[in-house]
């Protein structure tokens, strides 16, 4: 059935001004009674689920895609471990951000307050309908939830749970609402809500966040692509420099702040570049080395143009000498998509060069590339990574769920 | 000429990635020799002006729009003291926002950076090309600017002027570029620069703001529209009152702070409503009314569900009467434009209630909503007034035209 945009969008709107009013104690509660709908219907989200993945598997779904479909009493009680987590941070939205006098004596006050309908757009994993609705809802958000087609059944059942939660807590069922027309079509048409939807956050592939970004007449919060890189600069202690590339490279290939090039100072000695590309290989990193490096190691293969564009995603790594940090920094904005960057240097002057001139969300000084992340950063919570430099820039957590409004108090001032 | 979009979006990336590590002083110098070359070179701007001048009074420009699009030596001694203002601002870039050490003792530090490269699309009036110039420079950001063809000879002569400055001060040229395609096209190529423009802002009417936020790919700063509200409660001093939605509606009409419907509360004594409506009609004030007001006036014009909606920018004013503050809060929040609001009243409780659910930019209590202004905000600048949550809210000066960068320090860490 094709989704009817204008109740869909105004019964969000009148949810997002319910919930932006809303104490965090009645926000908790309702996360609370939420966590205990999950948990109440687990039998049923379950056999919603095993609908999913039989049709995954008559549609030849892969093994890794079934996997990220599955879920299982375990991956339930981790969800409500992530709700109760959620419920214990603290409330971002209610947060006096300054506060002054202006020339006339009108006092300005800057405060926190939620973004108000946010759009999520999302591909397989249904644990990212719980998840992100839990944010947006601690955040004060109405939330409009749009996933795979593999999941629908899953979602209905998630989404069910999270509304009877939201109900017997007081809100509106609608602060939670999920798009369950699944054709593509919808997907266009959702992104035009521009009279509802006040933040489009799209979580998936390259593909579908380029579609998201391209398409949407909402403005969109970019999250996602990571072609990083670790720079070792020719002072960077060898021992330090491996175990950092490999963490970065091997630890899990197939997530953004993985890395996928290595940039060497020509000046870093042979035998520790040696002993990298060894290690890489017993760790089954397959590697793409410019021309430089194959005089070492003529056996490598040799790296393209397309290597330094490349997002892998998997254990491939591009290796490239270069003659020094400026040569490094050059072909990090040039080639990288402003996620996570490491120099690995003993010189003071080498990082601040780098930190100063590197176009990125996070900058590394001595450290891997994978910290990039909301629970590593200390945000208690993560609802992307972004990549563009509106609004938000690198993790987001539940602070970045929010705008924020100036409180005028005045005794009749008026314009000169 | 059709626009080279590849070579002016490398070229501004180059100047963005030179502004962006660029010192304080470095910027103001340069800042300066932009003024002074503007003062150098009035003689060719008002030549250029003057072409401008002619072919819109034979392309048949309404006299409003030959003022705007004039300029005088004052005029350029205006922009002059404008530029000096902003060298005298703080810098908002290299600003360390916040800092502290996670679990595995990595030292992150928030840090604000440029944007990177703005595009600004804007109408008519020549001096947004060097307001709006100075302003990203100042914030370490290139700029594109498109501005409208009635302007094209006025504003190749400015970008002329500020290049020279640019140059002069040891800058590329190219972190001030002009479009000077002036036909229509150009506009939507331009919006779909999403590997050259880091944010678009738009500056002008409606029509033009509605283009961009539906057109561009490149994320938007969406500026201007403002259908404001004053709400007058039953406790509201009447001389307070009055001075108020006399202020709001009169003082400016055109601008976006200006009032375009006042909500009135039924218990409001009736001598104060009369009153303020004879007040308004001896300010030339066309009045729209109610039908519960009308009661009380019944020689004014009645209105109808279009004048709830519209932004008269003219001396025209919707009158209603509401039952209480929670029936002006939903008014507003329905048709508002989410830009500035105000309540006048005596009670506290009215007070917090249209603070806590309005949802605008600036909320006002007994004052005019004419005060939503950069300047007026003590920004000491301002580029445009957001109507859109994400990244900024209401008046946007310097700080506005930034983003930040994590800068993580450590000694080795790798995730486990």
């Amino acid at each position: 059935m094709s989704t009817d945009w204008n109740t869909l969008g105004k019964n969000a709107r009148a949810a997002a001004y319910q919930l932006a009013a809303a104490t965090t104690d009645a926000k908790n509660t309702a996360l609370a009674a939420i966590a205990n709908a999950i948990q109440q219907g687990s039998d049923q989200i379950l056999a919603a689920n095993a609908i999913d993945l039989q049709s995954g598997k008559e549609n030849g779904l892969s093994e890794s895609l079934l996997d990220r479909l599955a879920l299982s009493r375990e991956r339930l009680a981790a969800m409500i471990t992530g709700i109760n987590e959620v419920i214990a941070l603290p409330d971002p939205v209610g947060v006096s951000l300054a506060n002054w006098n202006t020339e006339v004596a009108l006092h300005i006050e800057k405060v926190s307050v939620p973004l108000g309908v946010v759009g999520i757009i999302y591909e397989a994993r249904p644990n990212v309908t719980v998840d992100a609705a839990v944010l947006c809802l601690k955040a004060g958000n109405a939330v409009v939830l749009r996933g795979s087609s593999s999941a629908i059944e899953s979602n209905k059942a998630l989404v069910a749970a999270i509304q009877a939660g939201l109900l017997q807590a007081g809100f509106l069922q609608e602060c939670v609402q999920l798009v369950t027309d699944i054709d593509r079509e919808s997907v266009s048409d959702f992104l035009k809500q521009r009279d509802y939807i006040d933040v489009m956050i799209p979580r998936g592939g390259a593909g579908l966040i380029q579609f998201v970004c391209e398409n949407s007449t909402v403005p969109v919060l970019e999250t996602g692509a990571g072609n990083c890189h670790v720079f070792i600069d020719a002072s960077a202690d060898p021992g330090q420099a491996v175990a950092i590339v490999i963490n970065a490279k091997t630890q899990r290939p197939s997530v953004c702040n993985a890395i996928e090039t290595v940039l060497i100072h020509e000046a870093w000695p042979v035998d520790s570049l040696q002993t990298l590309l060894r290690v890489l290989q017993q760790q089954h990193v397959r590697i793409k080395a410019c021309e430089k490096t194959r005089v070492f190691e003529p056996a490598l293969e040799s790296a393209s143009e397309t290597d330094w564009e490349t997002e892998y995603l998997e254990l491939t790594l591009a290796v490239k000498i270069v003659a020094d940090v400026n040569e490094a920094v050059a072909h990090i904005n040039r080639y990288g998509t402003k996620h996570s960057e490491c120099i690995v240097t003993a010189e003071n002057s080498s990082r601040d060069f780098f930190f100063q001139n590197v176009d990125a969300a996070a900058v590394y000084h001595n450290a891997s590339t994978r910290f990039t992340d909301g629970f590593q950063f200390g945000f208690g919570a993560e609802i992307g990574i972004s990549t563009q430099k509106l609004h938000a820039r690198g993790p987001m957590g539940l602070t970045e769920l929010t705008s924020y409004k100036y409180l005028c108090r005045g005794h009749g001032q008026i314009r000169a």
